[in-house]
């Protein structure tokens, strides 16, 4: 069964605290009826800071859809061959050693997607099969563990690498007052991670059973509406209260692989929010340190959305001295649909003898750049 | 092996011939330089008439990336349902025997995709896995063939459900007059198009052995700028050479897997244009009407995207009786990247009992809408 590997995960430069977002909230909804509202909502999200991939000035103004779209280009260009390396690192394998590329990102558009330059740039083989998937939002970092197994599996011996590039700031719009939008304004951060789920091989999470659940007729609940400024992303005022029917699906997925959902060894959660993981946590009947990784997440980093399982995961993997050969554990991203990804899987440790180290003969990145803080 | 069964096609009931195309390029560029050029690329793309989603008049409008984007949701909610219970009914399933929705799409963005829709609509399970892809272009529907054969060796006895939604006309641009976008308004045309993957039984194309090809170095040759008008699509004057490397990866993949390139006894090929179809059979030795299924789609309907290969398929399958038990083939799509999304197959006969007919108990769609004609 194929092995997801641990993550890489970077975080930009530039940092705003919840104390300045709470400032920009001040002068941007002053004297308008919401300007409460907006507080309220910032400091409940417990997001104490952010990374953006450009500077808070930069952030609040809107230069318009294509220049949006250009800088998305230009960043992610920037970050994600970092990222990549240190992905490839951490599961012992070069570029060339990689059969398909799964990038996910719903805060730029480009077509083709990043991959075919990330093949040109990196060294990656020209058959290496392209996914690039964006419109499965937060959801599409468990969407892509689970394709990228289910790719291991029917082309055994492959290796799978995933690319999550979410620049949530790109699609900060202005204008934009409701509900959604002020709780959206203080949760959401930039991030770019990547992993590599291995055919065979490799140490780190063995993916068992994956599934997916759509929570029935929610489709407006999570959405963009696309607009001539872009993206503008849509909150209804009922996602918070979701997980009340995603826990039993939670439950039922463990209970058919023989496993109890509440006595698992470590929960890989999509932070979309406090009272999300606070809510699972009260469903699941289990405490809520069991999903320290993504409090660490939301409350570091923000709602980094397709990223977040990535983030949490390699938390969890910084402190795989608690977890032993078989642990039980699953993952789960959360997005527009509503959509749950889910999967369940073991824990495999690294052999003493470092079976992951670097190669001797690594392949040398062609081109590398961009200043990037937090590289884990 | 999964089996790729009979694709539906459903093109709409606005219909414009060449003509109609050069009379409205004539007047669109009267005077201008470009109006040679503009005709004569118009009528070298042998593409007799198209069909589109709205009235020429209003094609011709643009009204917006946010109007666009509404139509498209619009068009694509009443015309999706109806194709989509063909597929079944050729596939001799029902909505919930469908384990995984593949929607590929590149002339509309909505988030979340059309799978949530559809899920809710059309009476799917609600733990269908939902794949949204929409910037594989041209090549995606290769890709989705690809991917849905990976997910039912991934997860055995699973059906898979492909959907191509393709309403290029969506994208047109009326203030372009680059030679790109020039070629363009005279190719590109509107389908819809469903087809199932059975991982087991079913008859239909057995698909064996799949591949993905980057060209080096072309990401910018097929390519969307994004701007606030929307997705503008760029074509560089090398695409129509791109045959030449192609075809001999083509080979290759059909050495790998014991068969000759130039001896198959069907070729699903993406009609990107003439010079695509004359360039592939010239480079591949094969006589030019065996890509006879491409052509027609080509004259009959123009490009029309991802759904090309679908279409090509169904007349494939129309002149079954020219097939037998194992006779070899392949399907290639071609797209952005430049990608190649390849496949070889080989043919089961339906069984003579009917094997495929209508099940007792189908499931009734819960909304159907829309006029089409054209459906097959």
């Amino acid at each position: 069964m194929p092995i997801l590997c641990k993550p890489s995960v970077s975080v930009p430069e530039h940092i705003i605290t919840m104390e300045d977002t709470l400032a920009f909230a001040r002068e941007a909804h002053a004297g308008k009826p919401q300007l409460p509202l907006a507080l309220r909502l910032i400091e409940n999200t417990g997001v104490r800071k952010r990374h953006l991939v450009q500077p808070i000035e930069k952030t609040l103004r809107h230069p318009g859809f294509q220049e949006r779209n250009r800088i998305y280009e230009i960043e992610s260009k920037k970050r994600c061959p970092e990222v990549i390396e240190k992905a490839l690192e951490n599961a012992g394998l070069v570029a060339t050693d990689i059969d398909a590329i799964i990038y996910v990102s719903c805060t730029g558009f480009m077509m083709p997607s990043l991959t075919a330059w990330l093949i040109n740039e990196m060294g990656f083989r020209y058959d290496t099969r392209q996914l690039p998937i964006a419109q499965l939002g937060c959801a599409a970092g468990g969407a892509a563990i689970n394709r990228a197994h289910d790719f291991c599996v029917a082309h055994p011996e492959s290796n799978v690498l995933i690319v999550s590039c979410e620049l949530c700031s790109l699609c900060y719009q202005p204008d934009a007052d409701d509900v959604g939008s002020l709780l959206s304004d203080g949760l959401f951060g930039d991030a770019v991670a990547a992993a590599v789920v291995r055919g065979s091989g490799g140490a780190g999470v063995l993916l068992e059973r994956n599934a997916s659940y759509l929570i029935p007729n929610t489709e407006d609940w999570i959405s963009y509406s696309v607009r001539d400024t872009g993206f503008h992303f849509q909150l209804d005022r009922r996602v918070p209260g979701t997980m009340e029917p995603i826990a039993p699906v939670l439950g039922d997925l463990a209970t058919l692989h023989g496993w109890d959902i509440g006595g698992l060894d470590f929960y890989i959660i999509h932070a979309g929010g406090p009272r999300i993981l606070d809510d699972l946590a009260k469903f699941l009947n289990v405490d809520r340190t069991v999903f320290r990784h993504s409090w660490s997440t939301l409350t570091e980093y923000g709602n980094i959305a397709s990223a977040v399982v990535f983030d949490a995961l390699r938390r969890q993997f910084e402190e795989a001295e608690r977890l032993s050969a078989g642990s039980t554990g699953v993952i789960a991203g959360f997005g527009p649909g509503i959509t749950a990804e889910m999967v369940l899987g073991s824990w495999v440790p690294a052999a003493p003898q470092h079976v992951e180290a670097k190669p001797a003969a690594r392949s040398v990145p062609r081109q590398l750049s961009g200043s990037m803080v937090g590289t884990a």
